[in-house]
């Protein structure tokens, strides 16, 4: 086929690599962007464009940001002493979604792994030590997912810690909301039974 | 919340709106973007900016392009005589996709509908009839959808050019591949019946 098509073709497989999309919905996105080019594909170029010249990491926390430092970490009425870490940007939004948290993050960009040589350089474990110091913080939170990986991850954390003014805690496990047991694998079952509470 | 984030947010509500994407999928597409800015990101803007400098209707056809005349238009092989009457380039891309067809085509753009205010001149038919005289055309398949919009529009075509030296035809309707009579509707069963073949 000719370079027209090319184009198209070549936009619509990258577009299908992407998380969420496939094949037949980057095929359908792509056609009705041409289609409908001032409403649909202008808008979009636009909000792209700026997004690839401003988006950096948070020079503090390595959230997602179109400054330097991102909005969560110059909010005043964030700096509770309370850092919660986490895997990626991925989770720190979900935590954002769930509103429950009011303190700021630190985004790790992984978990410990020598497959990937992630070692704790790279995971930005010094920089969270400074932090802990320089921000003062009462409170550790680990919000790692309840992984091998990121129970390791977790470990190494709190032993860093040890020794140090600060509370290391963790996300507790236990049933989801609106989660049947019928549904619920044996480990989330004995960890909620572990955890149990007074009724 | 602040600028950072709001840009974000208008980015993903943008996205969400395009038809395969919801909200979730276009938040994960958004996030795999801005985390991989060099590998997804820039690359996706660099087509998307060569498509919406470059893309264009067909003068001809109506099929989406990079050039004034599309790649099927220009191409001599495809100087069959058969014009492929279409609704939209989706319906062109689904054929192509077939192959079962080396001709060109003709995008109509919609269907006949006084509720939209699509008439002839807008749907481009005058168009066609010149084309059928310029190109001399022996034959117009009418590739039109099975619903009352689109066989309106059809009936419309061929009494427009009733009288002309051209054939008109139309897509065979019938059981799909693989379709199981048991799940098809009724229509379907009894236009298959009536255009039943020697076996």
């Amino acid at each position: 086929m000719s370079r027209a098509t090319d184009e198209i073709d070549a936009l619509i497989a990258h577009l299908a690599r992407l998380p969420g999309l496939g094949p037949r919905s980057a095929r359908r996105m792509v056609l009705h962007l041409l289609q409908k080019r001032e409403q649909a594909l202008h808008p979009l170029l636009a909000g792209l464009t700026r997004l690839a010249s401003s988006a950096q990491n948070c020079q503090r926390c390595g959230n997602i940001s179109t400054a330097p430092v991102c909005d969560i970490c110059t909010d005043p009425r964030r700096a509770t002493g309370e850092i919660c870490v986490v895997e990626d940007v991925a989770a720190l939004w979900a935590m954002e979604r769930g509103g429950a948290f009011a303190g700021r993050y630190h985004v790790l960009g992984g978990t410990l792994s020598a497959l990937d040589a992630m070692g704790p350089e790279e995971l930005g474990i010094p920089a969270l030590l400074d932090r802990v110091q320089t921000e003062d913080a009462r409170e550790v939170i680990l919000a790692l997912g309840a992984t091998v990986d990121g129970q390791t991850t977790a470990h190494y954390i709190a032993d860093a810690l040890a020794g140090r003014d600060v509370s290391v805690t963790a996300l507790a496990q236990g049933v989801p909301m609106g989660g049947e047991l019928d549904y619920l694998d044996d480990g989330t079952i004995g960890a909620a039974l572990r955890a149990r509470k007074a009724f």
